[in-house]
């Protein structure tokens, strides 16, 4: 079977990573998952959330959004509308809890890193780039607090990497990396979120249509275990090159 | 092992769905698993939201809540605060997804099913709880619907039964219905949402401490297929006997 | 003349309260006035507002709310509308109100207590049940604060005891105690809240069709009154039962 | 007994009305109630509320506000909160009431008129006084769709004549229209609206400090009636003179 | 050409600013430009906004609002609809930054000072009657803050005078100080804020029709700095006047 | 004088306006006025708002909005927040009404025109960025509506260009295009919004610091229509070029 982009069923989009995209942010990416593009930045602050101070751990946060006309019609901004849609919500959430997973709070000391990952063209798996991209804003925030001592040495803040692709059934074929019009045709969805080594850091499956059985699930899960050790191989090479400030 | 409160580790907490436990609502149930329980109603309304109107086709929609003072330490209203919380949004979406799972819209006609599910006394396990007593009192609204022949003739508007339970590791060990206590201390936390026929509805797995491999996955997703199944028991069981308006 | 529910003019509803209906709260309590059901919780905490620190006195506040279906049609969620209604901020100052009544602040210490009275069924008369309710609920709360010495030996927070109950003419008699039906078709509409000894606390009358006068506010004065001392002895009743934590 | 500003028990302060204070609205006060000064309009608009559609009925509602520096120390707006608190929304309503208490809706035909009650100057009383000073305003809107024929000929849409006081117990005497200081030593505290006849609109008594027993009930509402009979006169007095656009 | 209300081009509506209008700011004054009319309040609080604490440098700000019928037809409350509208944001800002031109912050020491500007009657105009009228209840709350010893001896915070007109080109005419009516019709219009020697704080002009020349500017630019200066000699006037508390 | 840049006090930084950067948007635009970067979309809606319903007359508006790390410090979201601030209001509306005066609105027909201008990053300017990009986006989506029909034939809905630029004294020294750094220190500061024709739309100075004389006026106006002039020669060479779908 031929993709409507004519991928293979196992294949990613092509994918870019650029570095060093805003020359405020402590860490910024301007990644892209075929059409998908979404601006991510990492700021880092000296201090922690009232509820943390004194327990010298850091925290790490993120905030997702979509511009207005990242989409084929146009949305209402959510600051227009006052209030925060629930899908805005989950997805924050997510990409926040994913990073967390590679954190070591203690080694990243009293100190929060945002990271803020702002679609500027969506063409499904807007989440999936989000986290794949704000890993290397992060990864360049915490040398950049290495840098300026922020960070105590002789200890690394990142535990891993992490890198996440969505996977779904669409016809009874299971697909890596689905685009938008896969997405809306397929019958079961799912986003995983892998540590550099293999293992799971979130595993989210919706039957869009119709109930998945487990040879489905295995078989989803696979595929989207191998585009993870792909991207990672990507997020690995990107990070390889020196940026200069 | 013994767990918190005597269980073995594939062993639910005992479990209670009481009908008719409103006046008002077409579908009502208290559901307990263990100290959790939560109040489900299902509200019927004839026509659907505009962005379906003249499909022919129906609608169903959740919302979940907790009382202030459903946990152990008081919460703010979310009514008082002005804004709903990414927590509570995530969650009614989940309920919703897993209900419309059964759904078949053609067949409900332009009627919409709205469930409340507030949490009264919160002992962790409350979306899986809701998940489950509310397919309950949505099948008491489908009936009450076709009685009154809002729904036509001949065709069953609910396709199948779901239920959902929690799963999860805590010390090493993969556990059934975790507790508070448990889900507090869990390493990797997983919410599974079932058909009657042992089919996935949603699998959402999150590394609370640590990324989980796939031999951890499976044990985990073989607790909640039984979880699962016991608890449609139940709900069969509860369903076959009469309600009395 | 035999009323809807078959009661007399000067008839309450039914009335039950259960304590200890929630193993989170301080006090807690399930009361109802008929098919009208309330679940009222006090909830304490050390310490008091900003404005009132350092005074040594303490706080009594209380929230009321109603489920979304816990009338005949359902009522959108204050939370998702964002902001909350007037008849909802009305009622919850009132219960306020009518407890601080009965509060010593010095003997209470610099210690909060919060009431929330949500509304599970609603069939006239909330608001006077909630009152009622939450009396009750305060006591155990106060009881509990005593015994982990939160509130200071040889002094008691609360002064007296308090109810409430409506009041209204319908069709030209005074009744007692408003279902739903009654109050719709009610001339003029009472709230009264006493205390134990027959004192008010708040009289809230209000014309709905035609204004009244000197001769039928005694006379529904005369039957809240009645109402109130009923309903205190069932409070002293039911407090008089030791609570088992 | 001598009071703050010399009155007697019984006395009201000066009260002034000046109509025709805005060129825009179709009824506009400037009233004072002593130092307390609301500026009160009426605004009549075709058509009614979606609710109310196609009833022939027409409807009256009030907004009561006050300025940030109406009080002695300047309060946040509540357009930059962002939301109404519960006093302005409770006195809205009553103002609302109590003027649909002498509104035949029928005579009104599908027309709405808002009474906006802006405080420019608070000194306790501030809700009597927008009642008082509202109901002057609903005339000269009343009287103006009639003349324009918006209101059906022959029927008049005022069914009688409103007016509101406060009386208060203070050091154990009953008082007539209390001013701020006064208000706030008071340890019971009712506002009253009367129609011109003499009968009650709205009854609200609050005990602020102690509970207060049925005489003193009897002795607050026969100050209030005899100051309401007052203000009657001054109302009638002030619409007898001709108001030239 | 004559104007609409008999004016010549140049000429200014009547302008009246009453002191002390309020008994409780420290500043007040009702000012008119011919039927616009603002209430102005200056509020004096010791201290300043966190961002500004242990300057030593003082803060003032300003915020406007128009009664609801202040306008020909009733507008709705921006308290209701929750949130404040974006030419009621620009326009206190604007107030603000005026006045703020005037100010030695050094000279005011640690204390704020509040404008509330509220419309209580619109005929054009109504952010120029603001400004003008506020410097004037501004020059009074330093005098109040100077006399009680809340600012050091020996400064003066107010380092000029501040006022405001518009302007604007209507059939072909530059106009000075637009009614409503002017306003509506105008191709061009412009708010030019002036200091008492004629210097500009503020130009804002904008093509409402058709972009305007340099030529247009200037002619606009002429006559404001005219009505500027005819303003600063009333405020002086005004200000020359003892107020007595 | 040399400025920190290099820059002479009447030189433009270097501008760069790269169009068709959305797949889904009928006009796009990235134009970087030096290290001020803003992404500019239009779109094109069949319809207009209510308010102009039959009209025949079509709209154009636009919405402003910072990235939170876009600038030197992160901001919080305004989504988030709840509420947009003053400042976004502010420039939301300059850019749309900049745009609208070079609309006919008839020839436009019962279209709507949206312009989301998302600063990416800002260095001084953003608003005269935005509106200098925004209309070339305008530009597009008039021809992507003119090849679909959805505008008349045979009348030019662009009756102009437009271009913005701001203008400073800087240590006494008048500056075009000002960047961050220098908009920090700027005495006076502002913003002119002229047609290709060099006529004026918007006229924005505020003095910062101290007021400005008429002398200091004229030469910043005469740097920024020389500024907007280069920008219009750039806007036409940049819309020279053929956009391919």
């Amino acid at each position: 079977m031929s993709r409507i982009d004519g991928r293979t069923p196992e294949q990613l989009r092509p994918v870019t990573i650029e570095r060093g995209w805003s020359k405020h942010a402590e860490g910024s990416v301007l990644i892209s998952f075929g059409d998908t593009k979404v601006f991510c930045t990492a700021s880092v602050t000296e201090g922690v959330p009232r509820w943390r101070k004194g327990s010298g751990e850091g925290w790490v946060t993120a905030e997702y959004s979509m511009l207005p006309r990242s989409t084929n019609t146009r949305g209402d901004r959510e600051s227009v509308r006052g209030k925060i849609g629930g899908r805005t919500h989950e997805i924050s959430r997510l990409i926040g809890r994913s990073l967390r997973a590679v954190i070591d709070y203690k080694a990243l000391g009293e100190n929060t890193i945002v990271l803020d990952c702002d679609v500027l063209q969506a063409d499904g798996g807007t989440r999936t780039a989000a986290i794949t991209g704000a890993y290397v804003a992060l990864a360049d925030a915490v040398s950049w607090a290495q840098k300026r001592k922020l960070v105590k040495h002789g200890r690394q803040p990142l535990t891993g990497t992490v890198s996440a692709v969505s996977v779904g059934i669409v016809d009874g074929t299971p697909l890596l990396d689905l685009c938008y019009e896969e997405d809306v045709r397929a019958e079961t969805d799912m986003n995983v979120v892998c540590t550099g080594d293999g293992r799971f850091v979130e595993v989210q499956g919706t039957a869009e249509a119709t109930p998945f059985d487990r040879k489905e699930l295995n078989a989803l899960l696979d595929l989207a275990t191998g585009g993870c050790t792909e991207l990672a191989a990507i997020q690995r090479e990107v990070l390889a090159a020196v940026l200069t400030d």
